[in-house]
């Protein structure tokens, strides 16, 4: 717990999902983790549907992307959450990651937790805090989910509920963002919410965000969406008729651009 | 051409493909050729890579749609759209309609011709001249095609070149739109053109224009892109990076409102 006199909280990382283990999204994590001797990396895969195996997929991947020290304790239920043992080892985590899987999943077994409170404590006391796919979209303080065809074909419905807050910024946070091609989506949800900066980060790539800065590191991109200027929409109007909305600000900020959250803009380059 | 007396030019009906022939988007354009007692419909499907097949599907579809006069001349190569007999039927036209296919071929085909020009013509005479997926797209003065992968999974080049013009607004049209999540193309194109005003139609969906006012009318909508205040984007710069692009205005138009071309927005409902 190296990081414990820092007086801000400490950066998160967003990682879009795909991450490859040797790739520069997984890689912003943990140099951010080793700045830190020996450092310890706990792994959280409770949104994974079989956290056991994906435990062993992250320790393996962590290792490989030079974490010497990685704990990944099966975090599967809210017990396994609310196990003090279990809480006591993520409370001794100098860096912690979510893997991926359902974000609602995710935060309906660690929300509210002794778990869940270790992650946020080492947040505040400084340590950075990754997620990738479900564990970064459950890092916001609002959770997007559904709203689209499953594996199945079968359309899911729209979730939009409470996430574990960790990014500071009133934000939904989406990923697989251009694999999966859910601008549309986030629009939807924005239009409800129209307060809210949607996020939608590609597959291995990181938004990390240190106070009011973000900074884009990855094989792909990160899009923005302000809906604040929203003149018109008809969300909300009852008439389940399919969306209009005025016209929303949105961005693309590729790898080794950064973002400003407080003025939700691109940080232009000097050069 | 009983339209030959108004002094404006006619509406264009842009339509983003899969249009149903008892659909609202090809109702609209049916229903602007028939103000006119015993209109005629000129169909050209010189886009199309079967340009005789294409020319009987419609024949069909457009008598289903109501029209009781339909000539579908078949313009398969630049020889038949300078032939004055073929072109003597398309001026004679009360409507034109341009199918579906490849842009890029219809407008090598019939831009410059007597074809060409009797489209041309007709518009300015006041009558309705629509379009469907490239024959939409064909419409505008520059016309957008590939940047996306191919049905064998083949990434084909980006094309933008001229189109043939009949939508006054500096426009880039695109079509199939939320069925084939084409907005990040736009996104691509726009980058390196920003005057142009993106459009994206979605499937059996028309949006009509008469003068500044657009209305969208069928199954979807239609996507506007406004790239015209961009501060920053790294198209051009010869990197070789992805898109990186500070912010543009996105909005969508449902079916049953309507949008301003001048202004570039929504128009917003006054209920």
């Amino acid at each position: 717990m190296t990081g414990a006199s820092r007086a801000t909280p400490g950066p998160v990382v967003l990682i879009g999902g795909a991450t490859k283990p040797r790739g520069d999204a997984l890689g912003a994590f943990v140099s951010l983790a080793h700045g830190r001797d020996g450092a310890c990396v706990v792994v959280i895969t409770a949104a994974s549907g079989d956290p056991a195996g994906s435990a062993r997929d992250w320790h393996r991947d962590l290792t490989l992307a030079g974490c010497s020290d990685v704990d990944a304790p099966v975090i599967a239920s809210r017990a396994d959450s609310m196990d003090a043992s279990i809480a006591a080892r993520v409370a001794s985590a100098d860096a912690i990651f979510l893997g991926g899987g359902d974000q609602v999943k995710l935060v309906s077994i660690v929300g509210g937790t002794p778990v869940g409170a270790a992650i946020h404590a080492a947040h505040v006391r400084g340590l950075v805090v990754g997620g990738t796919s479900a564990g970064a979209a459950a890092l916001a303080k609002t959770t997007l989910a559904g709203n689209e065809v499953d594996g199945a074909g079968e359309l899911v419905e729209q979730y939009i509920g409470p996430g574990l807050g960790l990014v500071a910024h009133p934000t939904i946070i989406d990923t697989h963002f251009s694999e999966r091609r859910r601008l549309y989506r986030l629009f939807v949800a924005l239009a409800e919410f129209p307060t809210l900066l949607g996020l939608g980060i590609d597959e291995d790539t990181a938004m990390v965000i240190d106070g009011d800065e973000g900074r884009v590191v990855g094989a792909g991109g990160v899009t923005f969406v302000d809906a604040r200027d929203v003149r018109y929409s008809n969300a909300g109007s009852g008439r389940g008729e399919p969306l209009t909305l005025s016209a929303v600000r949105v961005g693309v900020i590729g790898s080794g651009y950064g973002f400003d959250f407080a003025a939700r803009d691109l940080i232009i380059p000097s050069d």
